[in-house]
């Protein structure tokens, strides 16, 4: 099997590194809180935990809480995103949010009032209002739940009514993000639709298994596992960067380093993982972190890189081997 | 031969790729400014430009002023990090310093003082101040540029002491971000020794040739061409990682988008930029952006990371080849 | 007559004194310029100027453009402060808005989100916005309206409704403010209600003959002419403070020293000033300077405190002798 | 006896008010903290309290601790900023140092970094150290501490050694000010010789009764009780503004409404406080608030204004009762 960047793995390896991973996810989920800012959100079950890695041919080994769905949340974002981009290209998204790491919280109005009078990044929730306005009028948010599904490889998925109504309810902080932008001139009028469409779209439900298939997808720069190209490769190469210098909010230098994965985390509880070329994981588990990121995220993640050699910038021995005998 | 990600590339056709990068950021340098804070670096020629590339055999290629001495400035960071994190570990280092990209310009108080109470990261002042205090006592000067000689493989580099003695003369912003690190007991009271170690090593002299070098050594894990081992594979992954979130000040993010290389700028013109397991770059171009990177750095690296197919999330066309043989 | 602060002064005198004073406004109005955030704004002469000063005998003495009507825009915000005050009691009211200058901005959203969790003050748009928040229920628009006429002395005040139109198309920023302030609980769901009233006080025309009634009304604690009492001297008290310290924006402090005089301004182009006890001052200039304050507002104020000897500080040499008679 | 702003008030019950205002005082020291962060400091008696009462005539009025020595810290900004003011007038002053409230805490760095490129006043540590700096080379230490003498009417005044010599080893937040001051222009090279008069200055011993010396110099514009003039009246009408507007740190604003009186706290415990014409009062309480302003100076100051009707806005009845009788 081919799941290891560059070396031969078995499937009881895999499975062991999988058990270990998710047993050491488990331990730290009392240190983490489910959100609550959301009444719907704070009805999810804070011990639940899933773990779903996807390989190259399209296997899927899982542990855990796999099969629960839960909202997508700001893991959209990506999609979203890869969307905007392909609609109206690089520069013109690029345009209207800038693509640099924000060192302050995910909601933070601060860069976008003081620093700079752009949102700083796609990831961050300012960034997402703007990239779902880019999308109002060229597409509906059918054909977007479209490409979410074929993204995710689950066409089954739906948005939750009950999750989406509660968030309308408690949008101020959105809200008052939005209009800031308007004010800014970021955000044409359609203030209202935009938040409309960008809260329908985090309230997608998904699975952990959904959230590998993505990552895979990803990962094989937009191609699904039948052959369709949904996104072009450059489309992915933008959002993996983004993914990994802004996926995790101002935690995500820390995971570059110590997990050296492009990931992209919601407040559902959702993570998803993507090692270029080789897998794509996928992670449920809504005991959060003060950040906002699944708390379980980083020690899983922290160990299948490592135990797997996925990592960014680990040196891809296989490979080497092969250019040496060249 | 290998220098480009997966594919064969004639010398004929590197040298075409070097000589349009070269002629790209020939055409930008107008737009740049030569850095006047400290008197002896407004002395720089805006008109220099140099780009040198080695690849994995040790092969240069060179273009432009590749020979000019100049300061290494804030390159100096990188391999200070390098060292620190042999000599103390991990852990021991990022107690004191942070690893996350900071949003604001490179030598900014703001977050030090109000968001964290750590510096941001090593590449920005404060980080590498707080790194070279790191370092005080563990090792002399002399065996610090001992380790620059080789990483750069560049037995003749010295500091340039008009410029260290300017910059000494010219510190208080420094001395500012100094104080305020010891006032919150992140630097001990070796404050004025901490400040004039971390000034000289960013006098030390290199050319764009060491500066490729030193790209290679990175890219390599630490090995230099004779195979001795300067630093682990976990110290250069944790370097390679901090220089693509953090390396470009606050266009880092724009920069890991659009060229995907680890990257390190520094105000003498310098430029070290590293395509994992292949190639590294050199670039020397006094004339500098607002954010105070090289002007002709830009243009120059993402012309050539496209044109060698180098970007961190590209596909690895050549491997992918190999793999599917399997 | 006793209008300067304990010295007699003739007519003839005043009439000199106002005469240089409007000559010194005219001199810098070629600096300022009209509000144009607002279309209806945009409208305004921008060489218009007016000064009304009316005495403790109800005497106006008047200059230029006095009976021009304009909108009171900020202004409103201290008959509004006055109003909660006297409805909720202080306790209450700064419960949800502090007292603080700031020193950022006058529709800064940084203060409230980053410093505090409140409104610094109800001089800035954040803490007017929560204090019209609290009337609405307690006061109808109408009844409200009733008693800027009689503060001003003014009956046939009336809201502007071109400008209240363009004002509330022009929302986007204020929206952003009160969405923020709805989130932090400062603001209750009564949000697009609160805009409303916020907006409709802003847009009441008076002219800078009713300002200085206003001014007038609170120099003498909140009695009339005709000795009615609209307001407690304790409330007058509060709002004279709070204009000193925070009713010029980021430029309340310089203000206070050069001038010495409780003064608020609003982008119509309105000042009123209270020299406490003696004399209130109505100035209509829309010029403005970058803090948004009518650019006239300065040079006059401050040859009117000196030449009247009413700065806050000033020594009262007509009291002191007959104290020392004692 | 004149103590009163406009009515006459016995001995007898002056001393009743100064006994509860003391008893208020008392109450709430439990609440509050010795500062500690320079050890001489941390020695004093957090249950230390004394109440001084200067009127118009010369008589002190004196509760509890009121010849406990201290050192002046903070309140020596006032007589320096006087003296610059003197010495180089209002324009040059005014120049380098702002006259803004700031939001922030005492010895932020933002404001000064971010917002503005100077000190927001001369009542904060960067403002008041580049005042030092204006003084230094004009007037040496033995003659400014003459000055100081004179102001309070105590000729005895010395520095702490033991307390100068503590703060000079804990100086480094201070330094990380003045050399950022220096790195802006607004301090010259002079930066340890500026640190260390602002130091010794700071390090000056007064009791409650210099204080509330102090405060009758201040309030009779700069006269002594011997006639003598130390300062202009323009100068104490400066310096009186300013310390109502920015004299209490971020608590300035709350500060003027309740109590309305111009008040300069240090962190030494003392509090001066000006009735303009009428009275100065010295507190002596080294137990502080978060904000490092002593914490029994609000009740006893609120509770002082209040039954001596001397808040700054409250009607002048006696006075008032004059100028009707006209």
């Amino acid at each position: 099997m081919g799941i290891a960047n560059g070396k031969e793995i078995s499937t009881k390896q895999l499975c062991d590194i999988m058990e270990e991973a998710y047993r050491r996810g488990k331990e730290v989920l009392p240190q983490g809180k489910v959100a609550t800012y959301i009444p719907e959100l704070g009805k999810a079950d804070p011990g639940a935990l899933g773990i779903s890695l996807c390989a190259r041919d399209g296997w899927h080994f899982n542990i855990g809480d796999t099969n629960r769905r839960f909202t997508i949340q700001s893991i959209s974002k990506v999609i979203s995103l890869a969307l905007a981009l392909e609609l109206l290209g690089m520069d013109k998204v690029f345009e209207r949010v800038d693509m640099e790491p924000s060192g302050e919280a995910f909601n933070s109005l601060i860069d976008l009032d003081l620093i700079s009078n752009h949102p700083m990044n796609p990831m961050i929730n300012s960034g997402a209002i703007t990239v779902a306005n880019m999308l109002l009028g060229k597409m509906s948010f059918e054909e977007i739940q479209d490409v979410f599904r074929k993204v995710c490889e689950d066409p089954e998925m739906e948005s939750n009514e009950a999750v989406f109504r509660s968030e309308m309810q408690n949008l101020s902080r959105n809200r008052a993000i939005a209009y800031l932008l308007q004010s800014k001139g970021i955000l044409d009028d359609r203030v209202e639709e935009t938040l409309e469409l960008y809260t329908r779209l985090c309230s997608l439900q998904v699975t952990a298994v959904s959230l590998a298939s993505m990552g895979m997808t990803i990962a094989m720069d937009g191609k699904l596992g039948n052959g369709e190209s949904v996104f072009t490769g450059r489309t992915m190469e933008i959002c993996k960067t983004i993914m990994l210098t802004c996926g995790m909010y101002d935690r995500s230098g820390r995971f570059a380093v110590k997990v050296g994965l492009p990931t992209k985390s919601g407040v559902g509880g959702g993570l998803v993982s993507v090692a270029d070329n080789h897998v794509g994981i996928g992670i449920y588990g809504p005991a959060l972190d003060d950040k906002g990121n699944c708390v379980a995220g980083g020690p899983i993640l922290e160990y299948l890189s490592r135990e797997l050699q996925i990592h960014l910038f680990q040196k891809n021995t296989y490979v080497d081997r092969m250019m040496e005998q060249r």
